[in-house]
């Protein structure tokens, strides 16, 4: 059959259908409830900081400008913040962007492969699908760690790239900052490894820490960060890649030159220098954490240790729900987490960390489901 | 030599390095300069509308939250607006993203090949070569308008996309839309004509008009259209691309799912809704443009036609000045406009129809530097 103008890329033919999901208002409409609290995408738990709020404010009117290309004020504040030279940093529309161009600038498609663990983060697993570049998926230890071995086998001469996730998701699993500089260390000169940090603010186990200070002795290492967890801002879109500055030189060359708008970049700098914001939210998610952690153990349920502003957590076995059937109760109830079926856990259930009060009524709201099940049987 | 893990794909190597340019801060700093006018980059030039700016405003403590993937909100917004059905659309970060994901949907690096006229909007020839899919450029007649003939000729088996923006940047030419529609009628079917329509609104000459109601006759017919300039929004990175169904179905299903932001898509929603602004900015453009058009030509600068928010036009050739010249002038005076070297043309400049003020200045600026020279002369 001769080929349509809509017919596209065969690597594209398989990708899963677009589903957006309800919104908060749409289940809110749709059940009836007076409150819904949404548990299930990692975001800050206070909100958005009072200094960004202001900072959008006071910029609306700027909305018809440009951004200069590549943001150079965010850049200079970025580096001042994390004492880092300029010429390391390369912001994105979300660190989704970053992850693309790392792909992009560094995979040749059809030759050259990545490396990640499995279950990752999906948005590895997209673009260099997208990309035409082969990944490996290394399975995660029983217990959510990383298999060095295993991942350190799979390195190859096609190899350019090892993306992991520190805190991982969705397990909240973290590796001590010795065992992940060992495996940089380890690497042949020809790969890279990504950490990308999304999570790593809220870690606070000891010999847990940003590979970030490592970075000038390790030239194979690169970071990524993103302003949607710890600073708030997962509606503006703002994530960015600390890289040796050959490659940070090359993705800027290549990236879209206005892929982060002007109030994102005033929200981006705002939110670094709102200091006292930021450190309220490390409070509340460190406290909520330890909170969510015993009260969900508290009903029985199996929680696996984590250094993220999330929990993951199984059911009791004998509760009589599966997991999608609480995600399901729960949601009719105004409470929204995260079913894991799409990582390949069926089984499994994530809670981000909300404020105390999203905090109480999840749990309160769970707890009645359990309790409901457990006077029926 | 082996490979290090900073060796970028070949492709890489010789994208233009990347240079900001300076703000209008650092122009008034520098040259210590009360007032600065931009009229390089086409933005509005009532700034931000009014409702977009109470919208804003109003949404800013939403800056946590993701935006709903896809952004339903305002595809539906647009589908009410231009009267299309939904499943004809998809918004990307700027119409930048929209280009990068036609090219990235479509083609198949080292096999297709996309057709653009030579000059033509960098972004399609930077997002090609990203890709790994060449380009083939069809020279412009001498008068900027469209080689039709030529660009037939050039299609051939391997042919996925042609990209032509109407109104034409930087000439501002632009086809009556019969012309558009007979050439997309002798395509072979294999083949997407993507009509880039980021400046049509400005458009008020008889016969030229937007191709958008004439899509469901034409299946390989596509739209770009951006926030950026008639609804002054360039700093909040919104775009849109119409096209078949099955391609919005496929590119939905790979563009990042968070590309364009809550804030962003407020501002979107709310700039559909202010007809005033929007009515107003076509009045301001249209008077502008024959204000500065006359007042260019009385300085004896050649002026092409246009049916954008930007003239083109060639210094007289006695002037004493080549186009860079006064560029640089312009500017420690205050007043930025766009040297076309990087289009591949030196000797024309491009300048945005700024509001009255703005255009008065400009006027009044360059007609002294014009007759300074001819002073000294």
């Amino acid at each position: 059959m001769s080929r349509s103008c809509t017919d596209v890329r065969p690597e594209i033919h398989d990708f899963t259908p677009y589903s957006p999901g309800l919104s908060i208002d749409e289940i809110r409409e749709r059940y009836g409830l007076f409150q819904v609290i949404k548990l299930a995408s990692n975001e800050n738990p206070l909100g958005a900081s009072p200094q960004v709020q202001k900072a959008l404010q006071k910029s609306a009117s700027l909305a018809f400008r440009y951004p200069q290309s590549g943001n150079p004020r965010l850049i200079q504040a970025l580096a001042a913040h994390y004492r880092l030279p300029e010429d390391m940093l390369v912001v994105g529309n979300g660190s989704d962007e970053i992850i693309d161009l790392f792909i992009r600038i560094l995979a040749v498609p059809g030759k050259h492969t990545i490396i990640t663990c499995d279950p990752c983060f999906s948005m590895y697993t997209l673009q260099a699908r997208l990309a035409g570049v082969a990944q490996k998926k290394i399975p995660l230890n029983p217990d959510f760690s990383f298999n060095w071995e295993a991942l350190r086998a799979a390195v190859d001469e096609h190899t350019v790239l090892i993306f992991l996730t520190t805190p991982d998701n969705p397990s909240g699993s973290c590796p001590p900052r010795d065992e992940v500089l060992a495996f940089a260390a380890s690497l042949p000169p020809h790969v890279l490894l990504i950490m990308d940090e999304a999570y790593m603010d809220f870690a606070d186990s000891p010999g847990i820490a940003s590979v970030i200070p490592c970075l000038a002795e390790y030239p194979n290492l690169a970071v990524i960060r993103t302003f949607s967890k710890s600073f708030g801002l997962a509606g503006m879109r703002v994530g960015f890649g600390i890289m040796p500055p050959r490659l940070a030189d090359s993705m800027r060359r290549v990236r879209l030159p206005f892929s982060v708008g002007v109030l994102a970049e005033e929200a981006a700098i705002a939110a670094l220098d709102d200091t006292a914001f930021f450190e309220e939210t490390l409070k509340t998610v460190r406290e909520g954490r330890e909170y969510l952690k015993a009260a969900l153990e508290k009903l029985r349920c199996r929680v696996a240790p984590s250094s993220a502003n999330y929990l993951m957590f199984r059911l009791p076995d004998d509760c009589g729900y599966t997991a999608q059937n609480v995600v399901d109760a729960l949601l009719t109830r105004g409470v929204i987490i995260r079913p894991l079926k799409s990582y390949g856990l069926p089984d499994h259930l994530r809670v981000s960390i909300g404020n105390a009060t999203e905090n109480k009524m999840f749990v309160n709201t769970l707890g009645n489901l359990l309790a409901r099940k457990g006077r029926e049987s």
